[in-house]
């Protein structure tokens, strides 16, 4: 491993700049414009009162996420997919992503029959855009869990969320392992690495493809604590972002 | 006519504050956020150089634009367009639209065999999304342009914009002619219209729909009145946007 | 403006000859098959005791058409909507102005919780299937609401239509405004509008767009005054075609 | 074999009236307006100098068609295919056997490199549309063809049509095979065929199908002898609309 | 007709080897890998309590087939229908086929309000895959009304099969009528058809088209001759294979 | 971690029965029916000489892979992927997932400008079809690749598979890490975990999602301890099918 400087002069272990916008729509029971460096994804939760029919009379709740991305997110212009008539295969796989992630914290007995669908749209594009979204759809749908509760559809006492998660990529560039891979770092990386933990440092998902050369235990090893340290930076990050009063 | 005094408090002849910023995308040619008030819509300005096949050889460049929602801009969720797998009716009919009020200040010609694509993507809708998005998008495309010209893919001395557009919805709302309708006058407007009017004080576009009692001559007549002035109105902010200098 | 003469011989505010043939289809609770110049277009209106899910109970009934053009209505074949697998914008937006005209003069709850579905099949195309649709329409949708009341669907009573609506273009070619674009006229046209208007000659529907170079106010006026006379002419067309007894 | 007396009077073998109008489009290089009673087809023949890219330079033309129907065709309403998004199978099957029935009478050589499309959109069905549409489209193609030799894209002299095609359904009703089954006849017939016989007699295509009992040879021998003499009838029509001089 | 040997060496009314493993699958309620020759079709049905919505209340079952190729079934690959995004009209026509093909021996009132859904994978093609796929649904089908019958679903003494069905393609090559064409055979004939019977001997379906020359009523005769006697071979072969005892 | 016995009585890094049927198609140029256990995937490679238009010039080929299943490889029937006109989620997910794994061993430009197509369609599932999709894919992917030396497509020496590679599902049920999953243990399982290593023990691919509890390092390590022991059985296994000579 050499001693690598990054682009942007950032430790290995180091994140982007990481802002949270709460409330940022006006309609959406629950929202924030998150920022990772130059990706910016704006997560909206839609709280429905009952759920789909195949779930109903089960006393559960649905927790579901959408991702997409607008077509000038990216450096270059990308049909947009409704124009194409279908969903490519990598907004599906994320998509799926992101509500697994949530699922993963929520206790879906103590939600009740009720329906939350997160909307995480992409505006601009730098790397590490489905890391955002789930960390950014936590706080979105921890304030529509909120308002449900507010509007008494949720029980006051009831822990709906028994945890927190988020999201973070690592990578090997130039033999090198590293945290939060900006877009410049991604295409030029051996292995990429998308880790999301729980607040407790729990692993939810571990999703690290070889992109280059297969990569060995010692290198798998090092990835996963810089991840799990960086999840632990952005849950810090949410839970001052749920701390501050959200007027509106 | 009644003296009617609107829900926000404006006169009958006022706008919404109205608030453009330029270069908001990293990544586009040319980009502007507006809002009319509350809606809001992300117009960004893709260029690329040279022409789609049908137009090849022709000495003429080619500008069009794509209209969409976030499926919850709006005040209960809608469904993705790419998740039904088609376009609706409003989404092609509003694109067609903008795509030919911009056409109408450009020359083609003197655009040379370039292609701009203009996306507005509303972010958050309270009436008004089609005429901030030609209003927005006029900017975009202004720095489109200009990019254009600095990459000499444009020849230097050449006027590509011959005039600058902007549009403005206008309405009967208990029998009251008024100006930039947000969307609970919107729903209760017995006519609706949108027009779309050149810096030089030019009809591009009249779009009016009588969704409650049609109207007469008289009401039309008052309707165009404040249109022409509220789009005299934007024609001011778009220029006062364009001549502060762009750092990116 | 000069002293036009038109390809066809016409006067400036003169309609190409008009037919309309009721009762053309033996299936249709109502049908018109209606020309304007070569311009045919059939129209058959579809009644439904009911209505759709999200109005039952409301007491209302519902209107709605779908225009389409046969692929070879035109001088050069186009491929059927049916096989692209998606309708065209065009096509939605004339299917959607179509609907929007008819409801202007039904009176929905006097239609009781019936639904009429008009539609409008372009045989022949030569300028003009917009503005013919909406007039054969009108007379298919009388029909066939006289078939409902005959058949008791509709109170004895109730008065359904409360205003008759017709349309027709205007546009300005050379200079000049003239009524009722022969294709040759509208591919020519710096203005096209259309204009729908009721029997008592208020608006419905003004939808004006410059093709070529902006429009002034004094234009559209002249146009507007075109446009309201062309629709007398044509609603005198449907009273006689209305008051004929219809055998079938 | 009861001596039945058919709904409308006729005798097992007898045909509905057929009419053909020649050139009954404006725009196609061939049409035809075809009625078996009441089910009546309109064929286009669209002439393209030509091929698709997949038979380029191979010295042969290409002959298709494309089967539809009009949504208040029938008795009750169907949904357009082209709202639908897909095309159904019944409208598949269709297409392609008037495809096939058309090709079995053209010498594709002598057709040369261009290609003719055939529409057969019906306009109100009573059985028999597909039928009709073999019938009909025969004669459009005919028209289509000598209007390509008129322009010179066809030789003069090439022999194009060797021999004529028409279609003509036969069922069994009540045990009793009969000619030329009308909608009220097809819903009750037990077997249904329908084929597909040359000019001179000879057999392009026998589709039976059994909707009810299964049938035995001695029933298929006297279909069949039913169908050749009524393709008979039908191709003493063809030849009688081609003689009579086409004004266009 | 010469002498012809066939390129398998087989006589001109042999079927090529034909195999039935019934119970290939471990899930289906009932299934069969049928072989004719290279031809591999998966037939496995699959048993619902209760019908459409369609059918509901009416005492009758529904039983329906659907057909597919996979990619590489064939000699070289063809796209996926999933992907394509649309079923094509070859699959659409040969769903259907198997379909009426089944319901011809099937009493739907002692099948009771009971779905079967037959599907019928090709997974090696090399010519008559349709009526290798009949015949082995039959098969499939056979074994899945007895399941029904074993759950109760099915009254115990209710004859829902009133016969057996098989199918199997003939043709013209070269002139000669032969049976069960193998793919070098099916591409070069003149004719081609398809014929459906039951166990008794009666026609079900009669699919003949004309690739080449139309044809005769001689030729014609010998077909129908042909294809009969290997559909009673067969038969026999079905029989063979429903009589041995199925161990699941 | 409790002494369990699974279902099926093997040890908890056990695999179940891996069976490879080389060249079981006749028309592809490589092709594997494999087993695990009760899940059965044909895999089918294709090979075509030039690459996709995107990649021509460079020197390079093509690998890519297509997952799916058929309608009832399940216990209950799914309807088709080609029916409801577009390719779900999961389906691409893994799609991607096998081509990803593939090209992690192929040096493509030794491969040369040919694209080689794996279809891997699961005939029957009961568990791990991906991880099986991959193993027999790879085994596919070897003998097109000789089929391509063979037919001189591929230079004589050029090594394409620098390495081998095949996946493997693990999983924590009732909290005990186990090896290849079965059905019925990985719907209670609590994390379930596909790795994908190559022949040398490098990964290539970790895919961890907690379905229950999420999981801590200790249980990730005996998941990949698993995993990685497994794909080196699973290596010896298609080595021994690759060594055996193949008739075809």
């Amino acid at each position: 491993m050499t001693d690598t400087t990054r682009a942007d002069g950032r430790a290995l272990d180091q994140l982007r700049p990481v802002t949270i916008e709460r409330g940022w729509s006006a309609h959406a029971e629950g929202s924030a414009l998150i920022s990772f460096g130059n990706t910016r994804v704006l997560c909206t939760a839609s709280f429905t009162n009952g759920v789909p029919r195949w779930l109903t009379g089960k006393g559960k709740g649905w927790v579901t996420a959408e991702y997409a991305m607008l077509p000038r997110a990216t450096n270059s212009r990308n049909d947009r997919e409704s124009i194409k008539g279908k969903i490519g295969g990598r907004t599906h796989e994320i998509s799926r992503l992101i509500g697994r992630a949530l699922r993963a914290v929520v206790d879906t007995k103590a939600l009740g029959e009720n329906t939350i669908v997160i909307d995480c749209d992409v505006l601009q594009a730098d790397g590490g855009t489905r890391t955002a979204a789930i960390t950014g759809a936590y706080v979105a749908l921890a304030d529509a869990i909120e308002w449900g509760r507010r509007k008494k559809f949720i029980a006051q006492r009831s822990e709906v969320l028994f945890d927190s998660v988020s999201a973070i990529s690592v990578g090997i560039v130039d033999q090198t392992p590293m945290l939060d891979l900006a877009y410049v770092e991604d295409v030029r990386a051996e292995t990429d690495m998308n880790v999301v933990v729980t607040g407790r440092g729990l692993f939810v998902e571990v999703q690290g493809t070889a992109e280059g050369a297969p990569f060995d235990k010692a290198e798998l090893d090092r990835l996963l604590e810089l991840g799990v340290n960086g999840c632990g930076d952005l849950r810090d990050i949410q839970t001052a972002a749920l701390e501050t009063s959200l007027e509106r």
